[in-house]
């Protein structure tokens, strides 16, 4: 692990592991001073609940290694402890169901970052796996509240015209927390230049994936690959909104793809993602290192890669999550 | 009561009237063989079934004026019986929640007709009040699920585009249970000639409302205006595919209507009604025999006030609850 990477404030944007010591361990040993955890994509309020409370359960019985972040301040004691702190988020603002009420609750609960929509129509907007018909009057009443209670608006599934709704909606930064740039390889899940710029230009933030299958080599590509795409969009919209959002799956295998990539975790397929197979240099958590190290070989200024490994992240969320 | 009525299967295709037993007493003085009984909107999963055991607790209780139908032998049984057959009714999917399997179950509990959805966006389309963007992908699979089990497609509130594509998707005949012709009066409610002749092309069916802020003389509007009503929709569409369904609220007071008029019962207002007052001559359900009074005065043949009044809805009922 380099210097840099070691004194670097190290945030993932978007990390949907199975949660267990295993993975804590290696995010340990990725130097990781933080990382937006996944805790709900179907499930409902509910379920998601006791996904929160299992979740926290985890992060009491590895304090060796984890820390709950509720604020800035907590990733900065993350940071200073050396354990690595946990963001609660969701992929898709299900668990919301019918009721505003709820995200004030979820806000209570510690969850900071809600993806609006995951791959299909729900009540606030539409996925980015069909037709979208724009974010609804109930989505703009959700957003109010998002932006209310300080959980950060993430757009990386969610449907173009919804996603440009949603950034124009918001009076706070919204993200993209894990996305890759369609110039680069066309996919419904990738963001194009003008979408890139448009979150940009309104102060939004992005957060650049590493997905294989949506990476301009699939499954060939290595770390220099991501590399190469957190540098396609960092000439588009500059190095102050951009940051690193892996998507890291860790521990799953078929099963969980299948629950993914079907409506409602049961339904009709939406896609077929083939074989997930992460970018050589960074298949495990554990090596992210060589992000940074990939970064200092491709010739990035030190303060570059600061901002992008994980300072740019640190910024947005302060301004978000203040309430 | 005419002999014409009183010896006629008489349908209402809507109410949503405070259940109990003043306005059931209501229903035999109407002569009503059976109807269309709305037992959710805005309710989730379990409300819903708390709403479907209560009614039926209800019909018990009231077994000398009402009987449960699950087919329309029940229809035929109340007629002979002198009692108003129970058809349970929602005017929202909502209650179907991520769940295609709740479907069949709320079939088996005796639903027999579900509205897409009320007023706005679902997972599953669009309502009237707001940019609707058309049938989702869920959407069609709740379709597809309706149609197996044999619960018939309700688009009264519904939006234009997701009503097209409802009509498409759809293998049995669906309906507006209670709708009026924009032709007369311009109203989001409303609907166009264009749509009126389209759902009636495909098989489908047309119960027409009288809810005075949709019709052409508002709240001056008699029994008259809603003969006139129904008769312009038989003079695009023929007499076979035309019912009432008059949407009778009785029992209710302003509260009801902020619940129904706000997105899913409490959020931002979707519209504003005004003074809700029925039609003069038909003000309360059990001066529904002035309606085909009105009709033969108005100079109907017997057949089509006997098709119009309760027949046809029992054809289609029978189509589409076939399993």
């Amino acid at each position: 692990m380099s210097t840099l990477h070691q004194d670097s404030v190290v945030i993932d944007g978007l990390i949907i592991s199975k949660w267990g010591r295993p993975v804590f361990e290696d995010m340990r040993r990725a130097g990781l001073t933080a990382a937006n955890c996944t805790v709900s994509v179907w499930e409902n309020f509910t379920k998601t609940v006791a996904g929160i409370a299992e979740m926290k359960r985890m992060v009491r019985d590895n304090s060796d290694l984890l820390t709950l972040v509720r604020g800035v301040d907590d990733i900065h004691r993350a940071r200073a402890q050396g354990r690595t702190g946990i963001i609660l988020g969701f992929q898709n603002a299900h668990a919301f169901e019918d009721n505003l009420d709820y995200i004030e609750a979820f806000a209570d609960m510690g969850v900071r970052v809600v993806q609006l929509c995951y791959n299909t129509q729900n009540l606030i907007g539409t996925g980015c796996y069909e037709r979208d018909g724009g974010l609804s009057g109930f989505g703009h009443e959700v957003i109010a509240e998002m932006n209310r209670v300080g959980i950060m608006v993430d757009l990386s599934h969610v449907g173009g015209n919804t996603s440009t709704e949603a950034i124009l909606a918001s009076k706070k930064p919204v993200c993209y927390s894990h996305c890759l740039p369609s110039g680069l390889k066309e996919h419904p899940r990738n963001k194009s230049d003008e979408q890139l710029r448009f979150i940009a230009d309104r102060g939004g933030f992005i957060g650049v994936t590493m997905f294989s299958p949506f990476l301009r080599r699939g499954i060939d590509a290595t770390v220099d690959d991501y590399v190469e795409a957190i540098d396609y969009i960092i000439n588009l919209v500059g190095e102050d909104c951009v940051g690193i959002g892996t998507d890291f799956t860790q521990g799953y295998g078929k099963p969980f793809f299948e629950w993914l990539t079907h409506d409602k975790g049961s339904y009709r397929r939406l896609t077929d993602f083939g074989t997930v197979q992460n970018p050589k240099g960074i298949e495990t958590i554990g090596e992210l290192p060589n992000l940074t190290a990939a970064m200092e070989k491709a010739g990035w200024r030190e303060s570059r890669i600061r901002k992008v490994i994980g300072a740019n992240w640190l910024r947005v969320f302060g301004e978000v999550w203040a309430v």
